[in-house]
């Protein structure tokens, strides 16, 4: 397998908790899309670009890789099952090694947390200790090794969206 | 003692080792001081403000310092030699204890590699294993509990230079 730059990016801002009868439903708020575009006009900006956005299926998940889409960061937009709450990296991590094109090097993953952060941690440290801070609309980047990727991946980049104005 | 939030920055781009007899007088290079500029102004729009600027003894960590200092990013810089190469964590969490004013409580090191991402790690994990890609001219940013700091820090931001343009 190629090495893979993997971008986490948690959904923006939502409506609270708890005040939609199916939590999968709960949109953006205005703020919440308002401050996601800034960041997605920043990675443009900062020149990122990504061969695939991978979106948990819950709404205000698909609503942040729409705003990512709109921002022209990719062209392509995949709905997974792996990235709604609770699933599992090693799942995830058999569909990069069997599913995924071989093309598809640079990725984005917009999902929840504690998930992601967990899952960055697993990456990197080969276990999670819930040392990561990432904020709603935050992005977190790991450079994956060919082979071997748990406890062998590199942070590079780890931003809340504060600095991403 | 207060939380503490913590930067980390490395120097900036220095001459080739081996080009100076003593490595320690290695300068900065004009391509280095012009992104360590850069960076210095993406921190200030960024509304960073540090309470004390600690930094390494040897010259390209000053230098930086200073273009920090340059950048109103502080009024104030110290020399600390906890901060050159080789220097123990142990002993400058010493120094945080004990010999920081406990006004300042938003603190930058300037420093070396592999010191910082490995004191960041220890901080953050309670040990390092080299995961952290610390680029120079790049930024840690890690949050203090109040007590018992190893492995129970948090890392809220890393950051190569090329995202603070």
């Amino acid at each position: 397998m190629s090495s893979i730059d993997l971008y986490l990016i948690r959904h923006g801002i939502a409506g609270e908790h708890g005040s939609y009868a199916n939590d999968d439903e709960r949109p953006l708020t205005a703020e919440g899309k308002q401050k996601t575009r800034q960041v997605a006009q920043r990675l443009h900006a900062l020149t990122l670009r990504f061969d695939l956005i991978l979106t948990s299926p819950l709404v205000r998940a698909r609503q942040t890789a729409d705003i990512l889409l709109e921002a022209m960061l990719s062209q392509t937009v995949q709905v997974s099952s792996h990235l709604a709450p609770g699933g599992k990296l090693e799942e995830w991590l058999e569909w990069l090694q069997d599913g995924r094109s071989p093309d598809a090097t640079t990725l984005a993953l917009v999902g929840h947390e504690p998930n992601l952060s967990t899952w960055a941690e697993t990456l990197v440290w080969g276990e999670a200790r819930g040392a990561l801070s990432l904020k709603k609309a935050g992005v977190i980047g790991l450079a994956l090794p060919e082979q071997s990727l748990v406890g062998n991946s590199t942070l590079f980049w780890l931003t809340p969206p504060r600095f991403l104005r």
